[in-house]
């Protein structure tokens, strides 16, 4: 496995790869590895020839007072499950490598990234969609992975790649979850165990959703008034977002209908936590 | 020569063209070609193996109140000038086809785009720059050819390549004047013969710039001066900018030294006119 760290390194080794008829794919990380990449990086190396995983912590994709600072760091670890899957390469640069000295050039995603975690991050998406599309122009994978886990993020991608054009494949992978339901995350690591365990309301609001809405019922307010419920089970938990919207438009319904997203964040400690559910509901 | 409206026509012609280890230049145009235009196919032609023309009169380019319909529109000679040219492929597609129903996503060149044109224009270079990122990701060419007449445009799209690492090479090509020094524009058409005279005076203005710095002046103020002078010698001009900038920042400079842009924006009758000059002034 080859671990590179600059643009020119990582397109000449895929440039050779391409030119052996392969595949390439590109699951991009901010590095923390955990089951749920890995489950990314399975599915890349089922689906591809040559995989490379990106580690970079983006620090355009944090906003101020978030926790850029803090966010867990465990490269040999995360080049140790890069090895052992069966990574072909590892692309790690630095920030100074990937922005230079001064970035002046954003992808931006309107309307999407207005709702749901658009409105506590208003720079987020913005950050997530630039790296993004660089990450594509540098590695010109043939498919890119990402988790349904940041459902909203995995939209707004595949709307920038449809949007610009972009010529790879976007694929969304199911969030992987403990036993006990709760959305595998780096940012888990910031919980004590207690807050662990208040932490699986989330899910069990998400299941309180998906049971109402098999139960036939329509009205969203309805819904996430007992989710609500749920969630103040707890006093650690408080509640960000509770949303149900059309999973193409992120805009809120009040009637359901079609796909929607049902979507969480809540705060538990230093931790913000998200989680979501795709639903199909009958017209 | 192919002409092709469809993005999967154009892709499927230009990967064609990449397998046989041929190069691929990209001629983006709004169509109404003239000899400007032709200067950059030639120096495709003279660079590349394949070479691409696109006609697209982009409209999200246009600012409300702009020219955007009665744009000149001259697709039949606009082909035969390609023809003649020897070019491989002309991509013409719809707005349907570029813009589908409705676009979110919009890539933003940051203070670049702030001064001179940018000023009088608050959205046009948004729309060049997201145009120009489907149009690179739509053809995967291994250059793009601009012209040096839009200046300001050619150093935000060198920027936004830079920026997000778009693989592919920008050249920007000298500016392409009438014998009277009248830089070529689609929007010469809309001048009767008087206002074609008066419009002289503004490549008059910017040689007097040149004259001045090469004469060892070196205030922006005193030149710019000089500028107005001759630009208030007819009341057809209304003068929109005069500026003298960093050639990389744009940014305004008192004391010129190094690479410097002279830019002029007037309007005369019905068009709005732009030229420049690329100067590098002794330290």
């Amino acid at each position: 496995m080859e671990v590179l760290e600059t643009v020119e390194a990582i397109r000449s080794l895929v440039r050779a790869a391409r030119s052996q008829g392969k595949r390439i794919g590109l699951v991009p990380t901010m590095g923390a590895l955990h089951i749920g990449h890995l489950s990314l990086i399975e599915a890349a190396i089922k689906e591809c020839d040559f995989v490379v995983v990106s580690i970079f912590v983006n620090p355009t994709q944090f906003g101020a007072g978030e926790d850029f600072e803090k966010y867990p760091r465990t490269f040999d670890a995360d080049l140790e499950i890069c090895r052992k899957a069966g990574v072909d390469a590892v692309f790690a640069p630095t920030t100074k490598q990937m922005y230079g000295c001064e970035n002046f050039t954003w992808v931006k995603v309107e309307k999407l990234t207005e709702s749901l975690c658009g409105q506590s991050r208003p720079t987020h998406f913005r950050g997530v969609t630039t790296v993004c599309a660089k990450l594509f122009n540098i590695v010109a994978s043939d498919v890119a992975f990402f988790g349904q886990k940041d459902g909203q993020q995995a939209i707004v991608i595949k709307r920038m790649v449809a949007d610009l054009n972009m010529p790879l494949e976007i694929v969304v992978c199911p969030t992987i979850r403990q036993p006990d339901g709760l959305a595998v995350s780096s940012r888990n690591k910031y919980l004590t165990e207690q807050q662990k365990k208040d932490a699986t309301l989330i899910y069990k609001s998400l299941q309180k959703c998906q049971q109402m809405i098999e139960s036939g019922v329509k009205n969203a307010q309805q819904i996430i008034a007992q989710m609500r419920r749920i969630l103040q089970q707890v006093p650690s938990i408080k509640i960000e977002y509770i949303s149900i919207v059309d999973a193409e438009t992120l805009q809120t319904v009040d009637q359901l209908s079609g796909k929607i997203l049902a979507a969480v964040a809540v705060r538990i400690g230093p931790a913000r936590l998200i989680d979501n559910i795709l639903l199909d509901v009958p017209k």
